[in-house]
């Protein structure tokens, strides 16, 4: 526990409060948690990996500083990246998931009965091991079973997978740092070519508010390799700005007809009604990606 | 100016920049602004008013501290408190507004022709004209020309509006300070009963995501008196978390059955696609509200 003495990253003594300050330099923005504790802190050969208690959002998975997913807000970003392409594709027996160490999406996806493997390739061991230990409270055995994990660079295992992939998701961190490969063209060539004929894959596209260049910068490259290509966004709380977006590329079935029978019950933000209503943009998306 | 010697709430200088720092004591929260430059500042007989420049939202007015409306966003705001009443109600003559002084709301009422009269009131006169000079770029002769600017306290002045209003919307800020009394059981009832025999209201009802049971009772207590009231929601980026609820109650016409080819096409967030789509609740707000 080095937070008093200021050497870990984000972390700073407030008189007798601990605070984690995320700075968000290319905002111009600051975001300060107060701290109720600080759980969990080490560095791995990758990033400081920490786990605080915030007072605003429960536990909080932190990596060099800057909030990865937290608690109480966790499930929306779970439940957006993956249900919206498991109801899309007809019968998703292979998933998988680069990055993500957490494994909140391979929980989802492991919610459908026709799923038989679930691949997470988290690049960082500890990561994984530190989200099984202090984020983890609502483990799935049917997940488990199914999962798979692979301690390797997303960009280089997506050139060789396992099997032919039905749904893959890309849970990227930003665009710097372990996830910069999950950004280049090369690494969009291979995700195409990884799934299977009637493939979909969901890329966390960042938020239309603050990087809209990106967001189209990800539309354009999966536009030129996929023939149906859709964003959709949500608000998730912990996120700069709120507004988030994920973009869906789909080989086959087009998610605006996809079933919604297949939904299961037990989510707490998705329902039958919000996936089609998440792919209306307002204006200022839309014509910016017209 | 008097942000260098610390008296102003909410800005301190860091080295050698300017920064806004919006503390959110009960969820335990700060976000700080880096300010390009301090526009106004100003003592009114109700609040400090300032308006700064910021680097992440431009324009931005604090009142007393805390950001309420900026350059950037503002109109994701003004357009979705105005159009999704304007377009249920058949035919709105009388539109009218508690808050909100800096008339966003209006010009998005004038765009309606048959529009014949706006009622604005800002219980702070210097508010009004500190966003007339500071934030309305966008000037609107014919909402300046329909709109009567009352500085009155808006729970006072509901009590005898001028005429019955056909359209009411409450732009009230934070439960505290000169918004406190917009947040009674008795100003529910006077706005009930201020309305014509269709008349719509729709009230800014908070973040469902930090502030349930706020949008829990303001449900509640329009539910007692409207035959119709349903929230609705979107994200706003300069506001805590994002994710923002606001609640209509109509005496008459469901907003679900409301006529989409009366919305406005110079709209910059809503279309006709956005409006149903916003009705369509989470399950953690549904579940919350049955």
């Amino acid at each position: 526990m080095k937070a008093s003495d200021g050497q870990l990253i984000g972390y700073e003594k407030e008189g007798s409060e601990l605070w984690l300050w995320d700075d968000l330099p290319e905002l111009h923005m600051e975001a300060g948690y107060r701290i109720d504790r600080l759980l969990h802190y080490e560095r791995s050969p990758y990033q400081e990996i920490s786990v605080a208690e915030t007072a605003a959002f429960g536990r909080m998975l932190v990596l060099d500083g800057v909030p990865q997913v937290t608690e109480k807000d966790g499930y929306i970003y779970n439940e957006m990246i993956t249900h919206l392409a498991m109801v899309t594709h007809p019968h998703p027996r292979h998933v998988a998931m680069i990055g993500g160490g957490d494994c909140g999406p391979a929980r989802e996806a492991a919610k459908y009965t026709e799923v038989e493997r679930i691949d997470v390739v988290e690049i960082d061991a500890r990561v994984s091991e530190v989200c099984r230990l202090w984020l983890n409270r609502d483990p799935s055995e049917r997940a488990d079973s199914l999962t798979h994990l692979h301690h390797a660079d997303g960009a280089k295992w997506i050139r060789k997978p396992p099997v032919p992939i039905d749904v893959l998701l890309i849970d990227r961190s930003d665009p710097y740092g372990p996830s910069a490969a999950l950004y280049t063209k090369a690494f969009y060539k291979s995700v195409y070519d990884s799934l299977s004929a009637d493939g979909i894959t969901v890329f966390q596209s960042g938020s239309p508010f603050f990087d809209m260049k990106g967001l189209r910068i990800t539309t354009q490259r999966l536009r030129s390799l996929f023939p149906v290509v859709r964003t959709y966004w949500t608000a998730i709380p912990s996120f700069p700005g709120g507004m988030w977006s994920f973009t869906l590329a789909s080989k086959g079935t087009d998610p605006l007809l996809g079933c919604m029978d297949r939904l299961p019950t037990d989510t707490r933000y998705v329902n039958k009604a919000i996936i089609p209503a998440a792919f209306e943009l307002p204006n200022f998306i839309q014509s910016a990606l017209d």
